[in-house]
């Protein structure tokens, strides 16, 4: 399914930036966040890279994502703040709270930037790699941008995916990186499956009847399980203050499905924080003591008939680098996908050799 | 199994504190400890409350704690610091830590507050429900005090059960106070169920060989297993970064195992967090919020066979009312080890009418 003809990294970024302007995003805003959309099928995060695209250019033209956003800082200490996202595409307040972390830890040891009026804004992976890269531990969090989980023993959909995600540096070719949904599966994957017409594994989402629900066509009928059951619930529940209330941002009942609503403000909650490892005493020795304790993990005897241990981020490095040189092979009904947004915005197809297929 | 005759919480408190100091502990650090322990009974924590006093004598007692510590704070920003338990009892060092965390979010917006050279503190929950009971969130996470749990795929035991708490206020009754271990369960519930003669469910834990291990005797020839598998596992390990690594505290092959060691430091690393809801922009609207998030959920449907919903730390305060007002129930195993305790220290017991059981 995913062999295709593969598309040069920039030829992508350029693609995906026309297609925002197209919709009225200005040039620089378009470049940032083509760039970081982009960056997330790098990375192999490909249900949060430019498979999303369709959404946001809908939520453009329908006037609930402002494609003029003015980020602003609205709150603000010497180490935390709150990033009001102006309800412009979600990368660009969160790129925004994500550096002002990292200068904040620098100066306080610690950075905690919370986002409110945000926008779904690809991996959190894109908020905490950068954080590794630059010798500092990463956070960060997010309200799920629609909700497909009851609390735990209830049957109304009021909490999202929520994920986590944490980064530190780590001496070698990768950082630790590690990007979960609360939930067993998050929706991300269930839309590609949808996409590739498989079906899901038991375990993955209930019905409302509390029985396994494996078609990905029929996901509105069900809602998805969390992880440790009342763990994966607390857990998220946690994330949803953090990330939304904490910050004035949707959580519970007020969150907006933006996969469904075009028109409005989704106010979307995150978190950003980046922690200075110089200023917990450990001068520039971190990334070393990582590195030991993940090499005594990796070299961990496997289980029968498991593969040799990795930790979150294991082969990252490569695999991105493989992909910046040989480009990125997009599944064909992403192609056929972004296709059909290019002739829709105006635009030159990403992919004219796809249009016939 | 856990009826019996109640004890007065001050009595508890009180043979608690002299068994401390007949192993060293002065007058104020023991009266400090054993109200956290018999806190954390009060609070339903009960295989982290006074059941695990046989394991902190044996380690006054052995060297590998220090019954006079110094507790110090070794490196400080003004949202930051490192504590240093100075190898004390590990209430000391996680109480000073909370309180600290506390302070600085009153003035940076976030206090977040290491501890390196620690010990077993108790349940978590501890170091997090005083922030929201003064208007704060709270976080805590520690490196588990033994490595039960190997990598994800792996054989070799290099992970403890690394625990996470949060907590936030909330109008009406009850704060939000969540407070789980990454692993499907933990290591003191299967040791309550050994001293009762319970096997456990099937998914707890399994043995070297993959297979199930239901009986809580056979505990050391197996491991736990980590809630949601890979998942758990790179939460597990992103907690023991920031709880260990980052301090300078144990985390992977040097961890020692409290249960068993009676004579080595265990360099126990932890954190604790407080965050202050006006520097988002809440003012004191947050515990309105949070009470009608909470509320939304509290009144979904039940699943089918399902009790209705309720959040972590729903109907802890009464519960912690009534047993203040009418004395705990510990069960007869543990009512005859504090004896047999007492007897060890000299001091009298706290259930005589028990002697002879």
């Amino acid at each position: 399914m995913a062999d295709g003809p593969a598309i040069a990294v920039e030829s992508l970024r350029d693609f995906v930036s026309r297609a925002l302007m197209a919709r009225g995003v200005p040039d620089a805003d378009a470049a940032k966040v083509a760039d970081l959309m982009v960056e997330a099928d790098i990375y192999g995060y490909g249900t949060h890279g430019v498979f999303r695209l369709r959404q946001y250019l809908a939520r453009l033209a329908g006037g609930g994502c402002n494609p003029t956003p003015k980020i602003t800082v609205a709150e603000e200490t010497v180490a935390t703040a709150v990033i009001d996202g102006d309800d412009g595409l979600g990368h660009l307040a969160m790129s925004a709270a994500r550096d002002l972390a990292m200068e904040k830890a620098r100066a306080a040891g610690i950075g905690w930037v919370g986002v409110r009026r945000g926008n779904h804004a690809g991996p959190l992976a894109l908020y905490v790699r950068p954080q590794a890269d630059a010798g500092l531990l990463g956070i960060a969090a997010a309200v799920g941008s629609a909700n497909h989980v009851p609390p735990y023993g209830g049957s109304n959909l009021l909490i999202g995916t929520n994920p986590i995600a944490f980064s530190a540096p780590a001496d070698g070719p990768d950082p630790f990186v590690f990007d979960m949904a609360t939930t067993v599966a998050a929706m991300g994957k269930i839309k590609t499956m949808l996409q590739q017409g498989q079906s899901m594994p038991e375990g993955w989402m209930v019905g409302r009847d509390g029985k396994p629900l494996t078609d990905p066509a029929r996901k509105s009928e069900g809602f998805l399980l969390p992880i440790g059951g009342p763990k994966g619930f607390g857990l998220s529940v946690a994330i949803g203050l953090l990330a939304g209330a904490l910050n004035g941002a949707a959580f519970g009942s007020d969150v907006v499905d933006f996969t469904k609503d075009t028109t409005s403000s989704t106010n979307t909650g995150q978190f950003v924080a980046a922690l200075d490892p110089k200023a917990f005493g450990m001068g520039d020795a971190f990334p070393q003591v990582a590195a030991r304790i993940f090499a005594e993990m990796r070299a961990s005897a496997p289980l029968p008939g498991h593969d040799p241990v990795r930790l979150p981020g294991d082969g990252k490095s490569a695999f991105a680098e493989a992909r910046r040189t040989n480009g990125l092979v997009l599944n064909q009904a992403l192609r056929a996908d972004l296709n059909a947004l290019a002739a829709d915005c105006g635009i030159d197809p990403p992919f004219p050799e796809s249009t016939q297929a």
